[in-house]
């Protein structure tokens, strides 16, 4: 008699429970999830490998779980008992890169730094930068939709997907949209699977467009406040005078000193909040430091304390490198729950003083930093100690969520919906939305096995 | 007994079959469909009495045909016997624009390019511009994906919709995605919709992301060449020189002679084709002239006859109308039907060779022009006379299909599925993916009563 894992080692190359590094593969980095065992980590080298074992699953009614490098913070990659984790780590090359067409083919397990850092030296440039792409994958990229700090400027995930191989629920290998830049024969299915959360596929395969690499930004503008309201204003009346920075973001004190402490630097005394704005050209006629000079005065306008420039590019990395470092030094600290809200970029100023009206009301601390550009926060709670930490850091995640729906925004800007948000989501969506989502979700994945419970309750 | 006509008077203002004006609601600009008497033609005014009108149709199992101004040419809009033709053309304003936000909230039935002289003088630009744009609407626009000129550099009216109002088949307004840059939850409807040729839902209402207004093109410059190899080479040999073009356009000469001929001008004697180069500024440290003197370098090393640069901003303009004016001064010569294939931008030059060859087996004329840039081409066919005209004209129009399949690229680029495509459409994305297709249409329209008979076979 073959046993299960016997009959899954003939498909692909697999772990099982109990095996070097099985325990590597059972979530994400989100708090509040609780993984179970799966039957086995499934580590396929090929698209025939997938489609094999997600046709098995099919068949066995088993869930599948598939993963990037599992850097999500929402738990769309939390294993569940009986379940087979699907990485796609070992599917990680650079399949094509074509200067001419301004494309390039290649599996879903890559590094996203290690895509840009391929196609640089070809005056090339993939955009998407999420805070993880050190770390994180084209295909947990394109599963999320991930954006990231320069996204205001060049757009998400979404706008850099050009055509998709996918695996979907019933085994079946789709391609979807043929690799051009314009293509609209029937319904944008690949649309439809970006930032699907592995419930309706897993991404095989993947062309990218590139863009030519942009020139340095010519100026890195920070500005420091001592107050919300006076944030807001500076963000809205950047883009009403016209300014187009290629990154506008915001830190505040808790995470400025956080960053701090894990940079073993000294603290800052000031206790203000940073909006970085980044400037690169937009017209070419215009004087290159204008923008600058032009963001200065909006920023002293609406109310800095003090505006600096960056002395150099050097610097001007360095504060981009400490900003990306948020999240990664605060939660050194303790356990942190990320939120990821989305506001009309009008409203930030609103969002940004309900955060701190949240914080008082539950007795948290709430660290806020983010893409203020967007309108896109993530205001980060370290779980305090004591019985009731979590009541109230969970009590304060969903009254940051409704704040920002009643701003008319999202409950999920770039982090994605997985476990944590699923609830909130149907909430949001309403019913007409979340019947057309299970419709969707029953189309290609009709036995039910692609991340069950992730994204739709 | 009140009639089908009186129970349609109380929903939204109607014109009945004789009214003044009736006919022209029948079709869009297609060649080779065959419209049959609507029941009426619907002029609502509001997002409600759209509503109760899909709702009564829903009801009343009678097909709606939606549409914008009626110049698509795939028969997208075609009307059917027994039908409701649905006109959006009355809810055509502007309902707010937001300038810092850099958002535009407008009714389906405005005009694009009314869309982009409304938000100008505020600094701010809507890049979309199918060539169609004087007189098509942004529904229509949104219904069809389109695409244009200026694609190349800013993308498709996909990459400008962030939010949308929706009358899905069963009578319920959707709002998909909120009115932010940055939104992950669930399953990107939104996207879903564009394109989808009123199959799906009425878009409703609205809501464009714009950017700011762009400097004026630094420099034009076009190449004459005299056979169809050496164009593809410079489209290629341009884009791996790094060059970034906002617009590169292609015309036969053909179409110049036509253009001459409905401007009254005298003939291109050369008998050329044309590579037309916009270039706008990248790299801000770059002298403006230096990409112009590049791609005259590329053009001539790929064996232009000529290269010209536009002496003035005014001369460029003149020249880009001119390639509007394409496809309308051909047809006023004669019925024609317009092809729209798109192909990976380095099969371009075989592309063109292919085209030549389908004209020489069918023994016509093909006039080709398009957005070479892009890999996608408009090669054009006047029918010619005498009994095999449509036939002949039909088996060019499926084999230049046949030809982008098999170099990898679409059946249509920016036109649509509409009636002519839905067969090569069908053909091209294969069984599965025609099924989940079905399953989608099944979900947002179960009584199969929007624009049945489109897109889908």
């Amino acid at each position: 008699m073959t046993t299960t894992l016997d009959q899954l080692r003939r498909l692909s190359p697999i772990l099982e429970p109990g095996q070097d590094g099985f325990a590597d593969y059972l979530n994400d980095r989100s708090v509040w999830t609780a993984p179970a065992a799966p039957l086995a980590v499934a580590l396929p080298e090929s698209t025939a490998q997938v489609a094999a074992l997600v046709t098995w699953c099919a068949e066995h009614k088993v869930p599948v779980i598939p993963r990037g490098t599992g850097t999500g913070v929402s738990g769309g990659s939390t294993a569940r008992a009986g379940s087979i984790v699907l990485s796609v780590e070992r599917m990680d090359q650079i399949l094509q890169i074509d200067p001419a067409a301004r494309q390039v083919r290649v599996q879903p397990g890559l590094i996203n730094a290690d895509l840009r850092r391929a196609v640089e030296p070809m005056g090339l440039f993939y955009p998407p930068d999420p805070a993880s792409m050190a770390e994180s994958s084209i295909g947990g990229n394109i599963a999320t939709n991930a954006g990231g700090l320069f996204c205001l400027k060049y757009g998400v995930t979404r706008d850099y997907v050009i055509s998709l191989e996918v695996v979907i629920g019933t085994g079946e290998v789709l391609r979807l949209r043929r690799p051009v830049p314009k293509d609209v024969m029937g319904y944008d299915l690949a649309s439809l699977i970006v930032g699907s959360e592995g419930t309706l596929g897993v991404v095989t395969e993947a062309t990218l467009r590139l863009i030519p690499l942009p020139s340095d930004p010519v100026a890195t503008v920070m500005g420091r406040f001592d107050a919300m309201e006076p944030v807001g204003r500076a963000i809205e009346d950047l883009f009403r005078a016209g300014l187009d920075p290629i990154a506008l973001e915001f830190v505040d004190p808790v995470f400025m000193d956080a960053v701090a402490r894990y940079n073993q630097e000294p603290p800052n005394r000031a206790r203000t909040s940073v909006l970085i704005a980044q400037i690169a050209m937009t017209h070419p006629l215009d004087d290159p430091a204008n923008q600058g000079r032009a963001t200065e005065a909006v920023f002293r306008q609406a109310g800095a304390r003090t505006v600096e420039w960056s002395a150099s590019a050097a610097e001007a990395d360095r504060l981009m490198a400490d900003r990306r470092l948020c999240f990664t030094a605060l939660s050194a600290e303790g356990p942190t729950v990320s939120e990821d809200v989305s506001v009309p970029r009008t409203e930030l100023g609103r969002l940004l003083v309900a955060i701190e009206r949240v914080a008082a009301q539950h007795d948290l601390v709430i660290a806020t930093m983010g893409h203020a550009g967007d309108g896109n926060l993530h205001p980060c709670i370290p779980i305090p100690p004591g019985p009731d930490g979590d009541a109230r850091a969970q009590a304060a995640f969903d009254a940051i969520m409704a704040e920002a729906l009643a701003l008319g925004g999202s409950v999920t800007g770039e982090h994605g919906v997985g476990l944590l948000k699923a609830e909130a989501m149907s909430q949001a969506l309403g019913l007409t939305q979340m019947v057309l989502h299970r419709s969707i979700k029953q189309a290609f994945d009709p036995a039910g096995i692609l991340n069950p419970g992730k994204v739709l309750l």
